[in-house]
C-alpha cells in the first residue's frame, strides 16, 4: 500500500513538472513547413498514414504542439504540414519516436518529393479549441 | 490512508484528462495558406502591422480560429500565414472587419506579392495551449 502511494506521488510530481517545462519553453519553439508531393495513385494510403501519425504524435509527445496537414484544393497530391515543436529537444525526440519511424518507413515509396522549410514565428495565435 | 490514495488517484486522472487535445475535423472549416513577399525595406513595419492584426482578429472574432504567421529563415521577407476559420460566413465577416481593412490598407504598399492557396484539411491537431 505504501509503495503504491509512493509510486502515485512520484508519477504525480513528474506530470506536474512536465507541464511546467512545456509552459516555460515558448520562446524556443521550433516551427517548420513541410511541403510534400505524393504519388496520386497512393494518395489515400498516404493520407491515412499521415492522419494516424499526427494523432499519435499529438497524443503521446508532450513537445509536439501542433501538426496541421492540408492538401491544395487545386492539386490534392500537394500536401503541406505546418509543424510546431516546444523546442529543439522535442523535435529531435519526435524524429526518434517509433510512430514517426513507422510513418517514415511506411510512406517512403509514396512521397515523390519533400521540402522542409525552417521558419521563424512572427505571431502564432489560435483559439484554445479548434 | 485509503482516502489519501483515492484523492491522489482522482487528481491524477483529472490531470490526465486536462491534457486532452483538440483534434477535431469540423467539416465546415475554411483553411487558407497565404504566401506573401514583403518589401525588405518595410519589413519591420509590415510585421508590426501583421502582429497587431492577428492579435485583434483572434481576440475579437469568434470565427477566426487560427492565424499562424511565420517568416522563412533563409529569406525573412517571405512570409506564410496559416489561417483557419470556423466556416465561410466567419471568413467573409473577417474580410469586412475594421481591423482587417485597417491592416489591408496600411500594408498595401509593403506587399510585393500575395498568393492565397485554398486547402482542404487532412488533419488539424494541436495541444490546447501553445
Amino acid at each position: 500500500m505504501r509503495a503504491l502511494l509512493l509510486t502515485l506521488i512520484t508519477v504525480f510530481v513528474m506530470i506536474l513538472s512536465l507541464q511546467n517545462v512545456s509552459a516555460q519553453q515558448q520562446t524556443g519553439q521550433v516551427v517548420h513547413i513541410a511541403k510534400l508531393e505524393i504519388d496520386p495513385a497512393q494518395l489515400d494510403s498516404y493520407t491515412a498514414a499521415l492522419k494516424e501519425h499526427i494523432q499519435t504524435a499529438i497524443k503521446v509527445e508532450p513537445g509536439v504542439l501542433t501538426l496541421h496537414a492540408v492538401a491544395d484544393k487545386s492539386n490534392p497530391a500537394h500536401i503541406t504540414v505546418f509543424e510546431i515543436y516546444a523546442d529543439t529537444a522535442a523535435y529531435k525526440a519526435h524524429l526518434q519516436s517509433p510512430h514517426f519511424k513507422k510513418y517514415k518507413t511506411g510512406t517512403k515509396d509514396m512521397v515523390k518529393s519533400l521540402e522542409l522549410i525552417d521558419v521563424t514565428p512572427i505571431e502564432l495565435a489560435a483559439k484554445e479549441k479548434l
